[in-house]
């Protein structure tokens, strides 16, 4: 069962009754944020506060340099801080996952509070509790599962964000609303454009579609958080050759598995129903204004097949032998789990090549 | 709920139905044990083995070292173990507190088999879960509580071990007799000698005792799982200042308990009946012939207050402010827990010490 208790709010919260001690992990590109810093001020006031500035990146989650972050802490905590200390992450994934992993083993687990500084980790990566190191270059080799007891949404930290980083999180944003039909779903399709102001009412039903799953496979041992992996077995592909952004890849991964879908007759909704909403649309116009302006689907179907199965053996889905996990759409709400072989999978891939190539 | 297997046997286990992929961490000390090889090639005839030795201490504890470990392990892996491994820990404390801390981290979690060849692991350390890493010197500073699916405790790991080793185990096996009470506090009195044969048949109810306690405080959140620091407030100072072996220094802590208890009026025992018991009698024994024959209780008792102060300051037992968890001995199977000042710890301290000067 878990407990994670998440807040949605415009300001920075007050932090009454969490206790005294609190290491805040925090992204350095917020070193400036106005508001930030005078919370942080306001909350020294009350407790003892430690904050470390991290630098966000695939580098600080190298398990290599962990133990030089631990002994620093350790360094900065002193003897002051106790097992009742609690670690708060103010950062996206990355920093998400060093502090989450961090909070997990240090003293054999403290508490831990998220306050997501990007779209995709307030959406996605600060709730169900996963976090990861990387060993020499694959990723989350190392980690645990550890459920923060906050979660705190602060729409201050959102204001004046990169566009690209709305693109990124509407693919996450998509995939949940997929997974969650209903009215997010025809909300999702409603949306006009992508900025704070479409985006954050949807956040809050897309959290609790997240947790919906989560809550039913908390260890990732049933098999029913492996829906969350809907788009990402060809994402993580798109995501490592194309060195794309998570969210876009995701949904291009999505894309993929519509086709597959509509192929194995597993979708139960017209194909043009899901490709001509105006969701899509909004989608384009914004890819167009970005860097990813040349990234359209078609074009990530140029993948040699040697590379494809490097890349997909890579993959943690992957089931006894050479067989993947997939997650296959068919209405929104509803998907379907299958294990297929590479030969498939390479096989539909070079399908659809085959077909884009001739529109 | 812990669901740890225990098994107690004669030989090695045959490990029928606990998967195909093992990766054995082993104390390189155990290179040459003849009956733990040809059980090695005999489970790689029906599984993926993967042995990684390692040199037992301290030093493998030391979280600096900890990412070059993981990146072996990596490779000697390769891509054939997914997380249906299990890690298979045969050594003694320190050795499964780094294959605890891996399989719990590893892949976010992977299996976990403790087969302890030291006599104070197959009673203490490897049931409970708890496992750590040092960080600049500071014990355990990074850890988890994750339990083994199975204890394969094997008497054939045990045979010609160090004298000096049963020595150590017994400070354990007292301490846990104490808290059990009933027939374990029985027959520990009446053992005669200090080995395997008098030793083995107290294993299987001691090792009982402490899941007992354990089982009621998995996460040591209650605070029951508290009862089995008794002896080690003072122990953990002994063990550092005069760099004793873990169970010496827990015996000489009990005795420290023993003492304050009684000053405080909450033992039920008479302390001769407690001191003048045969298994004491064996112990000095033992001590006289070990290379700690010059340990006795009051010159443990010449620890300069300063160095006391910072000693006792480390400690994790230590609860708000400057007091600490102390763990009072009542009768066999009763103790109570109860903070004391650290004032007042000085005060007995001196107190002691100021007694056995006298005699």
């Amino acid at each position: 069962m878990i407990r994670t208790r998440v807040v949605i709010s415009d300001n920075f919260p007050a932090f009454s009754g969490l206790g005294s001690e609190f290491l805040i992990v925090a992204d350095a590109k917020l070193r400036r944020h106005a508001e930030l810093l005078s919370w942080m001020a306001k909350l020294r006031r009350s407790s003892v506060v430690v904050v470390y500035w991290v630098a966000a990146g695939e580098k600080l989650k190298d398990i290599s340099s962990y133990p030089s972050h631990v002994l620093k802490i350790q360094k900065l905590l002193g003897s002051d801080f106790g097992r009742s200390m609690r670690v708060v992450c103010v950062g996206g994934g990355s920093v998400g996952d060093f502090a989450g992993f961090f909070a997990s083993t240090y003293k054999r687990g403290v508490g831990f509070i998220q306050m997501p500084s990007t779209l995709l980790a307030a959406l996605d990566s600060a709730h169900g509790g996963k976090n990861g190191l990387n060993v020499g270059g694959a990723k989350n080799q190392v980690g645990t599962i550890y459920q923060p007891s906050h979660v705190f949404v602060v729409k201050k930290l959102f204001i004046g964000l990169d566009p690209e980083r709305w693109i990124e999180a509407y693919g996450e944003l998509y995939k949940i609303a997929w997974l969650s039909g209903g009215s997010l779903w025809v909300q999702i399709n409603r949306m006009k454009n992508l900025d704070l102001k479409s985006f954050w009412p949807l956040l809050s039903p897309a959290i609790r579609g997240k947790y919906k799953i989560v809550q039913k496979d908390p260890l990732e041992s049933s098999g029913h958080r492996h829906l969350l992996n809907l788009g990402h077995t060809l994402g993580h592909v798109f995501e490592s050759y194309f060195q794309l952004p998570h969210g876009l890849a995701v949904l291009a991964g999505m894309d993929f598995a519509f086709f597959f879908s509509a192929q194995k007759s597993y979708l139960k909704v017209p194909r043009a129903e899901i490709f001509a909403q105006p969701s899509s649309l909004i989608l384009s116009t914004a890819l167009a204004k970005s860097r990813f302006r040349r990234v359209n689907f078609p074009a990530l179907l140029t993948i040699p097949p040697r590379d494809l199965v490097r890349l997909l053996a890579q993959d943690k889905k992957r089931v006894k032998g050479s067989n993947i996990r997939f997650i296959f759409p068919v209405k929104p709400g509803k998907c379907r789990i299958e294990n297929v072989s590479m030969k498939e999978l390479l096989q539909e891939f070079a399908r659809q090549r085959h077909f884009f190539m001739k529109i």
